[in-house]
């Protein structure tokens, strides 16, 4: 199995390698792809990786050199240049798995209202949203995969049991409040995410608008059969890596907290990357630092009437690059958890 | 003018004497206590104040030993410690500004409710809530100041003026979303607290019932001449200071933009402390570290009909002893701002 | 393949936990110990690693009951605890590679000295020094192996080929100036270890006289056939993990950089954990975050007539738990690097 | 007194700003300039600052606006661009208080050596090397200051006594091996620098030939008298603020830790900003944070026969702006510790 990585000098691109090194099936990479890069070897850019796999003989190549080269491809590019090379890659008969938000909006109208128009706005519907405990299934005999963003896995995740079983109240936003570590911002020099400016400090930022709402909403007024809103609110923390939302949602009518959590375990049970966490606990994203993990807490607010739910997991792993691998698996018919059974990093 | 500070090995005791140091009135410390320390000297727990004011003189005394000592005493004691100290060092004639949270609630129903039965029921009328933007007149004139707590700081001073407006729904629960800073937890030995547990990570805690809930709640009612509920919920953050509170509010009916901003600016207009930020504006806490600042931002969500009020703080400076000594400049008839003009340290 | 875990509620323990989970061979944790947790179930002290492995059916037991029920026991038991657990369980037939300082001194006079008269002397000659690139072949063959310190192993990986190669100037002290991160210190709750007393700011600590000393010098004294004497300083840096050692020798007489290079380049030939770096690097430990690596890069500094070496490490990985995995592979005639093949966490 | 500040964007301007700030004798700033942000208001550059002062008011010109508008100039331009300025200035009747390198050399061909060539010779003898402990005198009478270099603060304090004291061995390198926080680097925009490339890790750099070596050199060898070799290595931190540089000196004899101490106490026996700390002191920069002391610890190490010496200060403040705020004092012929008796912001 050969698998070729588009734009794989951001932290995507690298955490992508950190899983395939570990993978027991030993995918090949055949390609590594930059553009600003090109020409240099893949360990000059990151020293990390000496030793490992065949990535001591990797060079960086145009993107233009990919096609045909794996059978499939990792779109690690930002958003804009995956879906103008998205195209040619499935014509030349790979599968794709884009990390990127080009193939997430069902609606040309939608994307075009949060993005702009799309170029390919016939691969809109044909992509597969790739959240495997929704999408599992669909994944699977799909050849283009729309690898989730990282807010909306924790959104999705969080209220999925609620929004499927017909309990959110109607004409409610939801409210996702959400703390992220500073590599969902990528790997870039920017004064805003600066050591000095981000260290010892908390921010919020697109405090309204932030593109990551009308995938949350997409997908969870599928979920629901009815349109839901949602009133979202990114900050960022001082920390590498990790998400936590913490979701507000008003029921319908009042809930025991054991029906609630049966409600959710039932629904994931299938899971093997959701746990849901007993009565009380208190989340950290501690405890899902390098994994795939989405660790859900729920905390039912009898004074205000409110459901809290708590939703945390790695941005960069379970975020981009462990769910884009669990992706692969099931396009490759594997286990959803190969070479991704991992143990958090702990401190 | 003589000052004493009752418990002040913990944070909020050392960032007292920090400000104290560059008072311009320059107050004299004339004794500091700890229960744990006495016996040791102040510079030999706080090497970092050695060579500053009378600090090399002072050694760590008994809380016994101090009555009568002093004019005005900050107690930086723990909850309950606090209601047992006051009254004696009131009935030798000081006054008292009391950090901790034992005479913030008014109705000892409610406190009961929340901590355990007051001690000291008659002090709770008596003293004041120490928010000066609220309370300025009656701080000037007590001898008692329940100084308020951080979270309850951020979230009173980001909703009053809508509140006071009479412009919040009804029967609508306001949202509190707050992340803090680890000084919050204290000065002590706790696995929950150390580096490593904290570091690199974002957890929630407190999800529902933290202390800090009917603080908020009796205030914001008081303010706005009927009950208000409010849904909070803590996170920590792996900072030393500052507060983040992200703050949901449904209002009666909209109001535009530009008009919020002229009802907390005209609301704010002789509040040296509060900073009413423009339109857009991200806010940081590493914009306020180290001062006595609130930073508040407002943002009209009309997709979800919410107003979203970002509120800022450093949590131990305007969340306790800054606020402590703008309560004492007050006490004595001196500008709010007397040794409190503070740029932030930054980065 | 089973084995057991004796004192498995710090850092290095969850660490092990961590490794095993991913381990190819798949070993099976059969028991668990801690006398403080003791009937606590495994899960519930570290929630991060429910489902995986067999753990969450683990509970904790007393050290007492582990004997005779594991082929091989890690001892990650504090100092002390480990000399009086290892003769049990190696009377009951089992090999145990100890992650404390108990075993690794050979010399029981600077043992008593550096620590206390040592309970089991007769097992000091016995046990061999875990550091594969060294004592390889000696660990294959052992049932007691002494895991080295994390400090040691970067100043022995640093200084083997030229101690061995007889470069070393005579009658001069080596420096090694090390920066460790906060895991180094255990996982427990001390003040001296909170997040607020250590997050940015850097510390030196036990500036004269760290345990390690003896230990570093013992080794390399013994590869150059001469005494060396190490002089030591060790600091605490605002991180989880990581371990980076400067080191400042006085070579006999100059030896051109890449004459050095080579030399360090044949000693580490066969060495897959050892990335001897070119010239110019600038070493990270977030480079080697998560990894068994040791990264050494080489300074000749002409000027000062002195080698620069930095040698950076995982302290809870290769420094502990990572290199007690390899020596389990060696002691089972396997790959050194079964399991440990693993990229960075980056970033 | 009017004062400007040339290039005040970066991290040592916005640090003077907050420290005048609160000078007692508000000294007014009358100019400040960017090239890059001219036209932009100082506090939408520095939000942070709003409120303060008369910083309100103050818009960032173009440099060349400067000349006239101020009796003395802070220069927080890069190096190059301070000696480009400097003449202008100082024909303009000014003083000059340069941050940069420019000005710190006194031989223009080890500058050229270590630079480029100088463009403004005749100025390296004039200027005095604005290190107050050393040259307080000559700096009250000059008109134009090079403020030290943050490195060479630590070093130099740290080993002034006993090179002047002539108790250093001959022909033997000293080491100075250093941590520093990361607004050392500057405000901007550097992958190098970015968050999740510096955080939770620790870096060297420049691990030969950095450019504050001859700085040390310089003072250190006029201090005693005979030429001093230097063996200077930085590191990176993971911390904002603090330089931490552990420093070891071969004696020329044995001398008793006592009296080694009292050399130290007798030599800064008139500087309230060096604090020598007593044996055993575990040195933090945290300790110093916001503040320009220089803390100094002395540990003997009798086995390897070096003395190290401990010396932390904060970068930003005593090794950048406060040290220029202190040598604005003596100047003006006030007393050095205005505006600096300074609490450190713990935590």
């Amino acid at each position: 199995m050969k698998v070729g990585l588009i734009g794989a000098t951001g932290y995507t691109g690298v955490e992508l390698l950190r899983l395939l090194a570990q993978h027991p099936r030993r995918p090949e990479v055949s390609v590594v792809t930059s553009r600003q890069e090109a020409g240099l070897a893949l360990t000059e850019v990151f020293p990390g990786l000496a030793g490992l796999a065949n990535y001591d003989s990797l060079v960086f190549e145009a993107p233009e050199q990919a096609a045909g080269r794996a059978e499939v491809f990792f779109l690690a590019a930002p958003h804009g240049a995956a879906s103008a090379l998205a195209p040619g890659l499935l014509a030349a008969g790979a599968r794709v798995i884009d990390l990127s938000a080009d193939f997430r909006l069902k609606d040309p109208a939608v994307f075009a209202e949060w993005y702009q128009p799309h170029p390919a706005p016939g691969l809109l519907s044909e992509a597969v949203y790739g959240l495997p405990e929704i999408w599992g299934a669909a994944i699977g005999r799909s050849r283009l995969v729309a690898n989730p963003g990282c807010y909306p896995t924790t959104a999705i995740l969080g209220l999925a049991p609620l929004v499927k079983a017909g309990l959110m109240a109607e004409n409610q936003p939801v409210i996702v409040d959400s703390a992220s570590g500073v590599t969902g911002a990528g790997r870039g020099a920017l004064l805003g995410t600066s050591f000095c400016e981000v260290a010892d400090g908390f921010k919020a930022y697109k405090v309204v608008g932030h593109r990551h709402t009308p995938e949350m909403e997409q997908e969870l007024s599928a979920l629901g059969g009815r349109p839901l809103t949602v009133a979202f609110t990114p900050h960022l923390a001082p920390m590498n890596r990790g998400i936590m939302s913490t979701i507000y949602a008003r029921l319908a009518l009042a809930v025991p907290g054991e029906e609630l959590r049966s409600i959710y375990l039932d629904f994931y049970k299938d899971a093997p990357f959701v746990r849901v966490r007993p009565p009380g606990f208190e989340s950290r994203t501690a405890e899902v630092r390098g994994t795939n993990f989405c660790d859900l807490s729920l905390y039912p607010d009898p004074r205000s009437g409110l459901v809290k739910i708590v939703s945390a997991i790695d941005n960069l792993c379970r975020g981009a690059s462990g769910q884009a691998l669990a992706n692969f698996n099931l396009l490759n018919g594997w286990a959803e958890t190969e070479g991704l059974s991992l143990a958090p990093l702990y401190p």
